[in-house]
């Protein structure tokens, strides 16, 4: 068999590869970052390119006429029959994505980190006094059992004497116990650094925090590079199940560590003093239970299917040397537990940095992010659930949908003329609408009766909604003025719709359900909790208005941005937080909707413009555009 | 610079090297195991080639005469510069060498290894109980917060499901803390097996040891392949320090590793079952301080200098995983704790094995290997030494020495004519002479007068005794009889003798000091224990006679074989034991001889055959032949 040469374009990169290689796995041993949210099972559509060469390829219907007749095809039904060149169509592209790094949670006014730093003044070795060099630091320490790990002893012969008999004893006690993490030679007791790393689904930030002032002191982010073998979890699962549990294990830990390599570059320059990893000896991490999973290579499979059992909600113990982390081998890892397979570390961090479990105001936390979690509770109780919300409004499952990028429409009003008025990320042309653009869009469509109630496109006439074999489709911008000239008008269809209503009715009917099982009514609720990457671009007025989330004052809408990175960093700050976040876990009750009827009744009703029952949400009441809601 | 190829004859192996390479070095990376006591440096006259070809050597005065007419060269002082073929001669091969496997340490009556077996039913999961497995098992066990390690929690989810819901779970509990070590599906309860190891600076032995029963499965020995780099453990250090550090902990991990590979096949087999290395769940270290610390990867350079400072006498928590060795990740690692520099964990595990610590009776412990290891004591206090006896019994420093291998001889006689009658391991012809016919040699020679009795060699006449520059020589064997065609004839030369006469004073004037010190008397000794590798070829009766051991009641001595490796598997399997071995620990105090006068006096007084003070020696006091003694 012959080996071929792929180049792809406009970015570069290039790999050989066997014939009959996909061009999908091709991009991946290019290590060009393609968009493939089925995992490359050809379902999804949106691997598109343009090779040129010689080539195999299946015609798929997520490719249309205008597009195929121009040479698109999708990477994962095309193998590679010779050298080729391969431009990748820009939606395609995993781009500079806007990764949602703010978050609001407060730096504790006491700081209590679970890894501390003791100055050790040692007497000289002799030979009437020559004990070993461990026995002497803990007989001088006074503290003759404490566990030393390998990675400190072989480290301590030449700190106590390169310090001339001082050493500085990094100590570390997340679960009970008092460690040895580190020995340093003579004073280092002004540096103590930790990190806090928020694994996403998409993305993956790292906070490098200063655990002597409570300051972040740089942030790196990127994608996590498992989007390569999936980009939801399910996907993902699937790669684990098919004998990549190793491989996205290794991708996810390859993403941290170069977001960790650069905060060690960009720390280093600004403390003018070199950071290595041994510097960082504690680490937070808030993620999904997937992603929680596959960092540590955990099976999957039982929480993909029936009854959704997780390898473990909470491991305890866990090192840098376990992880494979690129911080000190000896700093223990602290991974914010798991309540159920769908409501993971990452809720719980949502929750412990929003504060609701110690407020005796009732308040409802809603994440959407690829999954959608939602939580009702106050102090004394916590109830979660989570709604298959999809990806639709991270611009899965929606032919014109894209991640908030370069080239996505964020803001979108429609004229009159049903023509449009939008802002695209980054200034340029657009290439697709991302989730808040979408919320826009159909709450503008519907006042336009572009939609009816039940998110029907209708056919108005001229040239902006037409007809075709699969229904009525609306243009949301014409091929012309698109930053690509190779897919065909930008339309949104009757079927983005049905699936843009599902999304936005599990999480209204997720919120419903959670009110009816406690007992609790709106006017109940205090505070509403927006979390999560979507949240960080929503115009909640919109959001309200199109049946997402419950018509309250506004006033009670509070954003906390990325509340897993923010619980991951309190956690490594505070020991009274690490506490809540153990009774967060221990109190937050799991609703499991899969199996609920009264979660599938609540759906149904909410599969309406806002709602069927539009008593809930009195401000789409007062008038066909909600002008009382805007006030 | 080119690049030759070598080649080693008689036993094959070969390796590509630079120019300039030394053939020592070459055969190393060959794998071919040579004979170097002094790590390369020239001193010891011990890697004897003969090699073909084009080379470049410095000329040695340990190279005689006659062997450099034949073209014998040193490995470690002639360089490649051609393609070369290297006839290894005999004596230089690392050999067949007689590895002391055996120990009489008992079996424990009652068997209380660390690790112990469950078997646990775990309840099904449902959609309504899906809680996590570790959760359940957990739940199931009625140990919550029990420390569970990545390895046991990543073979969890098969091993329920695969086990319909029935698991093994392995507990371990060595430092007072019970850990998961593995679980396995249904039930695995009848196999539970540990390794017991003895890390010898030559050799090293491992046994599998059933914990069920205490009985050992099987039992394999090898050299520790660190004999490539040096013989002894100064030299080791050396090569440590020069950057070596790593190599020596790769070296000695593959010598473990080879060994349990050959038990988990041997084991096997007469298992009729395949033991993976899953199912080594324990084990058990003895070796002395510089091999613990090899083992491990630390710094011996504080050890090497004075004031002799390890960096560790005793190391907890480590497990599997830290040590790269071929048993469960999880297993728990018992090692040995060192007192000194030179009395480490292998004189901690002989006194467990001799039981001494237990008796009220004095007992006076020697171990005589590559160094020479004192203990005197009873149940209520335990006194070590080491004395610098150095590798002269174990065949280094003596022109014919070599270890008890194959073609060594073990056992031998001098005629009234001065011709010689002996043994040779493997029955073939001499190649050298091993520790126990050295010690027959000695005696043999100081009652026919051929030695004085400050070991001086005596001329005599006749062919045996003659003189050269170095003085006075005794021939044991001609070159004719000899199982090598390249050396001259097999002499004891007067350096041989004064190396010798020094060993013995070592360890007999260590015996000395410790009696005095303790303020004991020959008379209250009621047993003497002699280990380690030397002891197990020796006549008892000879050593007393040269004065190297005490003239006591014969009956009063006691051999115990490898005590190290005893010790090692006594601790495997019971807690009593391990608790004594801590306690032997904490108890045994340490005499610094190198700085002592009064050992230096008792050295002094003991360069004598048997001893200056022949009051001491009461056998010897009887006859010039000893007759008495033999009786």
């Amino acid at each position: 068999m012959g080996k071929f040469r792929i180049r792809f374009e406009p970015d570069g990169g290039s790999a050989t590869v066997e014939q009959g290689t996909t061009i999908l796995e091709a991009s991946r041993r290019a290590g060009v970052a393609m968009d493939a949210v089925c995992g490359g099972a050809g379902e999804c559509g949106r691997c598109k390119v343009r090779p040129k060469g010689q080539f195999r390829s299946a015609r798929s219907p997520l490719v249309s006429e205008t597009e195929a007749r121009a040479g698109v095809v999708l990477a994962c039904k095309t193998t590679v029959e010779g050298d080729l060149t391969v431009e990748v169509l820009p939606r395609s592209k995993v781009g500079k994505h806007q990764i949602l790094t703010k978050s609001v949670a407060e730096v504790p006014k006491r700081l209590t980190p679970w890894v501390t730093k003791k100055l050790i003044e040692l007497p000289k070795a002799t030979i009437e006094d020559n004990i070993a060099d461990l026995e002497r630091l803990l007989r001088t320490m006074g503290a003759p059992h404490m566990p030393v790990p390998l990675t400190a002893l072989r480290a301590l012969p030449e700190a106590v004497r390169k310090g001339g008999w001082k050493v500085t004893v990094t100590e570390s006690s997340l679960d009970g116990r008092t460690e040895m993490c580190r020995v340093e030679p003579g004073d280092a007791t002004d540096r103590l650094l930790g990190v806090a790393i928020d694994i996403g689904t998409t993305t993956i930030v790292v906070d490098l925090v200063d655990l002597l002032t409570g300051k972040v002191l740089c942030q790196a982010s990127d994608y996590n590079k498992q989007m390569m073998r999936g980009e939801d979890v399910i996907a993902r699962m699937m790669f684990a199940e098919e004998g990549g549990r190793e491989e996205l294990r290794f991708l996810v830990t390859e993403t941290v560590n170069s977001a960790i390599s650069t905060l060690l570059e960009t720390g280093s320059s600004r403390a003018k003093s070199p950071i290595e990893r041994e510097d960082i000896v504690a680490v937070s991490v808030a993620g999904n239970t997937i992603m929680a999973h596959l960092f540590l290579g955990l099976r999957t499979d039982n929480v993909r299917l029936e009854p959704y059992v997780p390898v473990a909600h909470r491991v305890r113990g866990l090192r840098g040397s376990d992880t494979a982390l690129l911080v000190n081998p000896s700093a223990h890892v602290l991974l914010f537990p798991s309540r159920a397979g769908y409501v993971g570390g990452d809720v719980v961090a949502d929750v412990l940095s929003s504060g609701m479990h110690r407020s005796d105001d009732l308040t409802l936390l809603v994440d959407v992010g690829t999954n959608g979690e939602v939580v009702l509770g106050r102090r004394d109780w916590l109830v979660s659930c989570s709604c298959s919300a999809g990806p639709a409004f991270e611009g899965g499952e929606v032919s014109s949908g894209m991640r908030a990028m370069e080239g996505a429409i964020d803001r979108i009003r429609i004229n009159d003329d049903l023509s449009t008025s939008y802002h695209v990320l980054g200034e340029g042309k657009p290439l697709g609408i991302c989730g808040s653009g979408l919320i826009d869009l159909i709450a503008e469509m519907f006042d336009h009766g572009i939609i009816d109630r039940k998110a029907r496109v209708q056919s108005l006439g001229g040239r902006r909604t037409r007809t075709t074999d699969a229904g009525v489709e609306y243009v949301v911008e014409f091929k012309d003025r698109l930053g690509t000239d190779t897919s065909g008008d930008l339309v949104v269809t009757e079927a983005d719709m049905q699936n843009l209503l599902r999304t936005k009715a599990a999480i209204c009917g997720a919120c419903s359900v959670l009110l009816r099982k406690t007992g609790e009514s709106l006017e109940n609720i205090r505070s509403i909790v927006i979390a999560g990457g979507f949240g960080h671009h929503l115009d909640i007025e919109r959001a309200i208005s199109i049946g997402m989330f419950p018509d309250v004052d506004r006033k009670k809408y509070r954003f906390i941005g990325n509340g897993a990175l923010g619980g991951a960093r309190v956690a490594l700050l505070s020991g009274k937080r690490r506490r809540e976040a153990g009774e967060i876990f221990e109190k937050m009750t799991y609703l499991e909707l899969s199996v609920d009827n009264q979660f599938y009744d609540e759906f149904q009703s909410s599969l309406f413009i806002p709602h069927t029952d539009i008593e809930r949400f009195p401000s789409a009441k007062k008038g066909p555009n909600g002008e009382a809601g805007k006030g």
